[in-house]
């Protein structure tokens, strides 16, 4: 039996009680600020990136590369950017038409793994459909993977005794969620809600890791909300707004909800606002603590990026 | 969704009624029989490898590395070896001493990875305390891990829409049992007892490509019997014998014992009997389908080891 790596170590202390809300109204769930907590863990990154540029004159990396024009995409990316310069990471963004070739995108992969100024490379997913996902991350080096993805990572966060170089950083955002939050997550009953790669399979690792017994329900589970009513912690990525409704959750569980889907919204200024899988109205009445969406898993997965960073960075430069 | 890799198909007709037993007394499971389904896939790779032999002039080859004197990896490993030479695999096996070194273990693998004639290499698990398995295991040839626990084949096997290059053979013969016993395991709420690399951790990964709701189970599960209770399929890989009573199993369910455990037993020629993780008295009883122990999976994982080296030969030579 393992504990986690050692790079989970630079921000897994306990949540202050200031960043957890109590609301004194009907809700009977703390509702765990996100935001707030994530700009903690930001801030003790940016001393980082200081300290290491004042020893050693460099500050860590990381590109991104971007195909096609996909507005969720444009708005992920810009936020990662805007995250990195906050804290002092430099970052770059490599545009790839649509149309591009696999081989276009492997090219420009290839050049960031050879320059030393990089230290973690994101392919932003989902690619469009004619580029094969695998093909393009196998180029990508392992050691500059900061998201995560590369099946030697997932290989080496499943297999118990192994340590990944890099976890991904949306499930990693909600396992500091919960050690934040102070659950104590050995032995209690967990299910993830999806089996993506990037979010659902890894969460499931992770939360073995760290001793639950987990379920995964998926398309094909049935009566899931059976399954879920038993769970003392649910974190859900099914990516499907209001799936989960108040009766799927056990009184005094903890929720974790991943989910972000736009929903049409006229009285919003953009036409829509972000909803999660989680029915939060109807949630947060039966839940012991939540997260909201937007501002809970979000900016953890941001935060988890330039935490992923500054470790790659650090490992590369031997500076500790 | 993707279904199983390729390799897969070769063994998985379905189980011929034959070889399937109803016992007409108090018991009412069906008893699988896995040293007759093993001879029926043994005797077809029998048949593959002389075609081979015949078309090319080539025979598959594997090589184990067993290290100490430890007696149950001598028995195993001798099975192993009996097998190979009955359905005409040429093997060979290099014996270390138990207090050998890390870097003798390697250069053996290394010795091996190189060899053409050689197309499947194991190590047999466990090695002494004293040797690193992840160091040892990090040297063999990805495309000649025909056991499939180097950590790239563990990642390719979690992630959906990768293909590992092996399916680990205990696991496998697990999930050809239940797919030969007629069962479907689509939508089935499947828990596995145990999350060893070996058995436990990559099981749970096969039986949710075939699309089960999974739940490991390990020995921080609190109440572990009202999960298995709620099962459509048990498989059992705890190591503790009798530990699944049969009120941990749900009346109609499928029963997978993978556990073997020598128990001292005078009236045996030996002075020990092999015992498995379930109470199959009990159990027999419950279920609708059971594997027993000796004679269940045991057979099955050496079969499963025959089918990958063939499969391991056929790709190195490019012999279809």
């Amino acid at each position: 039996m393992t504990d986690l790596p050692d790079i989970w170590s630079l921000s897994s202390s306990r949540l202050s009680v200031s960043s957890v809300h109590k609301i004194f109204n009907e809700q009977t769930a703390w509702v765990l600020d996100g935001k707030m907590i994530s700009m903690g863990i930001r801030s003790s990154i940016a001393g980082e990136v200081r300290r290491m540029e004042e020893c050693i004159g460099k500050v860590p990396g990381l590109a991104v590369i971007m195909v096609g024009q996909r507005w969720d995409s444009q708005i992920y990316v810009r936020n990662k950017i805007k995250a990195c310069e906050e804290v002092g990471i430099k970052s770059c963004v490599t545009e790839l038409p649509t149309d591009c070739t696999e081989a276009e995108v492997q090219s420009a992969l290839l050049r960031f793994n050879k320059d030393p100024s990089i230290h973690g490379i994101l392919v932003q997913l989902p690619l469009p459909q004619h580029l094969d996902e695998g093909k393009v991350l196998d180029v990508l080096g392992l050691e500059k993977d900061v998201d995560g993805f590369h099946p030697l990572n997932t290989g080496n966060l499943a297999v118990i005794g192994r340590e990944p170089l890099f976890i991904p950083c949306t499930p990693k955002g909600c396992i500091e969620l919960l050690i934040r939050s102070g659950v104590e997550i050995i032995g209690k009953k967990a299910v993830v809600i999806g089996r993506s790669n990037i979010v659902g399979l890894p969460t499931s690792f992770l939360l073995q890791r760290h001793h639950a017994t987990v379920t995964v329900i998926h398309a094909f589970t049935e009566n899931p909300e059976q399954i879920t009513s038993a769970a003392d912690i649910v974190v859900s990525a099914a990516g499907i707004p209001n799936m989960v409704r108040g009766n799927w959750i056990k009184p005094g569980a903890i929720v974790i909800d991943v989910g972000t889907s736009p929903v049409e919204d006229p009285s919003c200024e953009d036409g829509y606002r972000l909803v999660g899988d989680v029915c939060y109205e109807e949630a947060v009445n039966v839940a012991s603590v939540i997260t909201p969406v937007p501002g809970g898993v979000g900016p953890m997965t941001v935060a988890m990026l330039l935490s992923n960073t500054l470790d790659s960075a650090k490992r590369m430069l031997d500076f500790t």
